[in-house]
């Protein structure tokens, strides 16, 4: 049975986004952000809003530079720490042991654990309500080799990313198995409407 | 080791958002896209970036609403055929057996068979090169009864959502097990670290 619903922010999957940029004084700082996407291909660009509350908002508005930095599911708990603590008040990176390294390409740093990550250019910032939409032009990317298919490309099944359930699980989930090919399964689907 | 990369659009998961529309002569219209995600809370909106060769595209412009419907992996085929071909040129609901249903409160289709959806007008409209960005209020959802946790949430579990891979794998893949709870896991990690 169909039931119609009050609004609710539950996008499945969600993303875990980690967050890196430097403030001021050139401390880094890294935070969760589930609100993002690609935004678009040609200029390839990435968007993620965040809370005027948070540290990470004011640093992309100083340093107009962000990182998206992508954790593989052996990190979920530094991943969900860093969305539960405030970047004012602790060291996020060291508390994680995380390691910070500045990107060559943007000024913001990337976390030297995770598999890959995005370098970002601020180069839009949309006030919504009480979330900031900043969209980052992707400049460059970093990623650990071992996580690449032969095309240089992050292959999901190496980069083993978390999904976040939103707010009807409340819990981070691994990736399972593979359902098909993209932009070939559909094909298929055509074949046997076709034949009918 | 850490190999520097050219800018790629390649978001670990990307999610597989099936938006729903209709044309000027009410035709209901499909497509699959994956640039797009929770834009922000309150008020909640959502993001979907598409070219301007896209009927839906044209058909937001028109309308000023669309839906983003959620498809279960048992899907896959349809979700994939959707977004392979043109809805100018064919009637993907036809073809898929996919059945429209007009949403009650915007005037945009919502896909029966998919166990949720979201129902959302036009608020802001972002050119960013050859994607457009059109960020949406959501003012409603629709769900079955059977993907709602007791609070009336949709559940990941049970709603089994489809992953896409991205240009890295080029596949389509469901979700695997449960890794913890979000807002504890990392309580736990503070804990250890606190505790050396």
């Amino acid at each position: 049975m169909k039931l119609s619903l009050p609004a609710q922010t539950i996008l499945l999957p969600s993303p875990v986004l980690i967050i890196g940029t430097y403030g001021s004084d050139g401390r880094p700082n890294i935070m969760n952000a589930a609100w993002g996407g690609i935004a678009s291909s040609k200029p390839p660009c990435i968007s993620v809003s965040l809370r005027a509350a948070t540290l990470s908002y004011h640093n992309i508005k100083q340093t107009g530079a962000f990182t998206v930095n992508i954790p593989s599911e052996k990190y979920f708990k530094e991943a969900d720490f860093v969305g539960i603590v405030a970047g004012r008040e602790r060291d996020k990176f060291k508390e994680t042991r995380l390691t910070p390294e500045k990107s060559k390409l943007i000024n913001a740093p990337i976390v030297k654990e995770f598999p890959y990550a995005f370098e970002c250019n601020l180069v839009k910032q949309i006030d919504l309500g009480l979330h900031t939409m900043f969209i980052g032009e992707i400049v460059g990317m970093v990623a650990d080799s071992e996580v690449l298919n032969p095309n240089q490309l992050p292959d999901i099944e190496k980069v083993r990313p978390i999904l976040w359930g939103s707010f009807g699980s409340m819990a981070y989930y691994n990736i399972g198995g593979k359902l098909g090919d993209a932009f070939s399964v559909g094909n298929e689907f055509k074949k046997e409407i076709t034949d009918l």
